[in-house]
């Protein structure tokens, strides 16, 4: 933290860079930007600014570089572990990148949009719309999160089983880094072998190695047709063999594959007005799928449908719903996407984001299961999520007796008897929510000491005084 | 380079770790190693070394570490730069991986192989196709060329519009770190934001910051439909209409997409045998298209049709063949794939590297077109590649009457006049062959200092030692 004395004068002249527009000093206006969407962590900043351009953004971390006078980058503020939130000391600034938000171009022939780290994610994907074009990125906050907090955090979604993380849709960034430099890497190229890859660099490290500015994103054809099915299968083994020979037979036309417990349908039907189960009988067990195609795909409802026959055949499928209408896919969609909305409604949740391989998704299960029900049978699991990505959102909600203050004390103990197992499994403790504040312990246990060691040379080479993003993922 | 006097200690230490089977100290057997298949880079070497494990390759590291001497990793030594031959000084030694060539393991439901550096690329292919599946990378070295070398080069090849370059396929890496220890990052997960993502570091990177021992890579399902057509254009920016035509109209089932020039086409006539146009007269500008898709896509071929049809209407197309059988489509694809081989029967070559966005190909060939035939007059330029991904391999050759060595000895001085266009449109003049020793210069002129600031705190952070490739790359 710097010498007290100097703040001042450094406070000045942050405000000098980024003009009276970009200032954010009163304590009220200031809140929003001190404390997480979900109130898990509340911290406290010196200042906030608000730069309009990237040049201002070097100025800003310029001062703070001399300074040594810590930054938190921030975007949308959506993320899920604290990673974009002051700590409680005071004495960093936060740097939001709200005012940076125009499209800077579209290339259409190229497939390549270029923006600036705080369009809303949404605005990135409409304006690939009026190109007829896609930007797939797609999750929940897309109407609010920021594309360089997107960026900076590797986010996932609903479509990484096409198209790949946030880290797989970009082609160049522009950075300023700790020192206040601005590195111009906006190439558009979708080859480039001219030495380090840098952009990777700053992809999912969660502004700790750099402020992102800018990107060049990869757009895509969009897709002209689609087929939504809800698949009630007789357990999550014959979910991987569906999502295995749904690949084969459509060409790798599957966009998205949601494997949801029946749990999470029993929280839905119970408390999202409207919410209707498609199925005469509940099951176990389901997958929501989504195909796409382009104007070519005759047969993709066909094979959709020989698939699904087979599976039926062979005992893997119970039933299934293959979707009519857009109005009937977008309430199958509703079903899944109201999960989380229904388990806030039923009390305090114990989140996990769990990935390990597909294969071994139906395993991971069967282990967290009963390693819950065993050490915390006032738990109902709510097992849901990208099981296409091996990714599990593997949540816990009270049961209906259960004291929710008593439960959610339970949290850390249980989290690591679940984030053990996947460790046992050579899987991932978080998939797709990063590292922030609130998994840096979980980092420290489970990366080994040569991981954790490469990570700080990288830090220490990128930003050796440590001001950028402080306390976070390392 | 390490004290001479110290050398044959270290020599012994060094066939100790590997065992006789894997020491090659005679200079017959040795001169393999030391020079590229091209024949342009020539090196000696104190000892070459094939460990037969990822514990042998981690003692060699520790004992060249120790004693300060450099090490050259190899694979397959098919490379186009010279990254992987030694320098002259002799004092370095080569680490093959050619012994480390197991598969060791397949996961079918998860769609990945977990192989080591030293597998033949073919090698890995027929592994995946013998579970009914692909790894799509794909390039004319794939029988010697090891896969180890395609990662640390993200190689690129045939297939990159549909699947990405190598370090696109790669899910986990192990690496033997320039300090010898073992860094076991074969994670297999589609989904990992649990801190930095190291396996970037590595993957390009050519061997100058450790050395890749083993690799979890992503396998796809089998296209089990293809569609293959020349088609002649009226111009290269038709090229790129009609690639974003058909990647809109097929739901982005194009696979392959390459640009080839006529005067490619009169090398291969005029001296591959039983080379034959398909079209009744020659046109200036080709583009050789394939599609792929899975059992669902009945519309293949009427959706090409279609777009080829709308493109004769508008004048973009002046003909097209679609291939009929498989023999058809591969007699279409051998006149594409030996252009190079007819170019090196005409006589030497001045070949390019270069990507640019793809909506600036037509541009490109405009301006470095124009540049050549002012400053080399008796150059033919031989353009052609991947114009899907915007890398042109800008190739010139001597026109019949051109002095084969004077046409030599202007290489340097057009080459720079080529990169200078593709550096001014934001282009790259590595496209996908890397730096090695033959493109340092190049690297150093076109690279700002903000990023050759920022490679070179990357090496120092990994190996501040410079173990590691001595004198490739930075």
């Amino acid at each position: 933290m710097p010498d007290a004395a100097i703040m001042p004068a450094v406070i000045e002249r942050l405000k000098a860079a980024v003009g009276p527009a970009g200032v954010v000093d009163e304590a009220a206006a200031m809140a929003p930007y001190l404390t997480d969407w979900r109130g898990l962590v509340h911290g406290r900043a010196a200042l906030v600014v608000r730069p309009a351009t990237t040049a201002e953004v070097a100025a800003v971390v310029r001062a703070c570089a001399e300074a040594g006078v810590g930054i938190v980058p921030q975007g949308g503020n959506t993320g899920l572990v604290g990673g974009s939130v002051p700590d409680a000391g005071g004495g960093t600034i936060v740097l939001s990148l709200s005012r940076m938000n125009r499209i800077r171009g579209l290339d259409a022939p190229n497939f390549t949009i270029t923006v600036e780290a705080g369009c809303v994610l949404q605005a990135v994907q409409q304006a690939a719309e009026t190109a007829r074009l896609l930007f797939p990125l797609s999750l929940g906050a897309e109407g609010s999160c920021q594309i360089g907090g997107n960026l900076a955090t590797n986010a996932g979604g609903t479509a990484v089983l096409r198209y790949g993380n946030a880290r797989d849709m970009v082609l160049g960034l522009e950075v300023v880094l700790p020192d206040g430099a601005v590195w111009d890497g906006l190439g558009a190229l979708r080859k480039d072998n001219a030495g380090y890859d840098l952009k990777q660099l700053f992809l999912g490290s969660e502004g700790t190695l750099g402020v992102i500015t800018a990107a060049v994103l990869k757009l895509f054809p969009r897709p002209q047709r689609s087929e939504t099915a809800l698949v009630a299968l007789v357990d999550p083994a014959a979910a991987t063999r569906l999502l295995a020979d749904l690949r084969q037979a459509t060409g790798d036309a599957v966009t998205s594959f949601e494997y949801i417990h029946r749990a999470g349908f029993d929280l839905v039907f119970a408390h999202i007005p409207d919410s209707v189960d498609p199925f005469a009988t509940p099951h176990r067990h389901y997958a929501l799928v989504e195909l796409a195609g382009g104007d070519a795909d005759d047969g993709l409802r066909s094979a959709l449908e020989a698939v699904l026959g087979r599976a039926l055949e062979g005992g893997d499928v119970h039933d299934a719903v293959v979707a009519d209408s857009g109005q009937q896919a977008r309430r199958l969609w509703a079903l899944r996407e109201t999960i989380s909305e229904a388990q806030l409604k039923a009390g305090p949740a114990i989140k996990h984001d769990v990935s390990v391989s597909v294969s071994r998704v139906p395993e991971f299960l069967e282990r967290a299961g009963r390693a819950v029900a065993e050490a915390m049978p006032e738990a109902i699991v709510v097992a849901f999520g990208h099981i296409g990505d091996g990714n599990v959102h593997f949540n816990l909600s009270p049961r209906p007796n259960a004291d929710p203050a008593a439960f959610l004390a339970r949290s850390e103990a249980v989290s690591r008897i679940v984030h053990d197992i996947a460790a046992a499994m050579d899987g991932s403790f978080s998939a797709e929510h990063g590292i922030g504040v609130l998994k840096r312990d979980a980092l420290r246990r489970y990366k080994s000491p040569v991981e954790l060691d490469l990570m700080r040379r990288l830090k220490a080479a990128l930003d050796p005084d440590r001001i950028m993003n402080p306390g976070k993922l390392l």
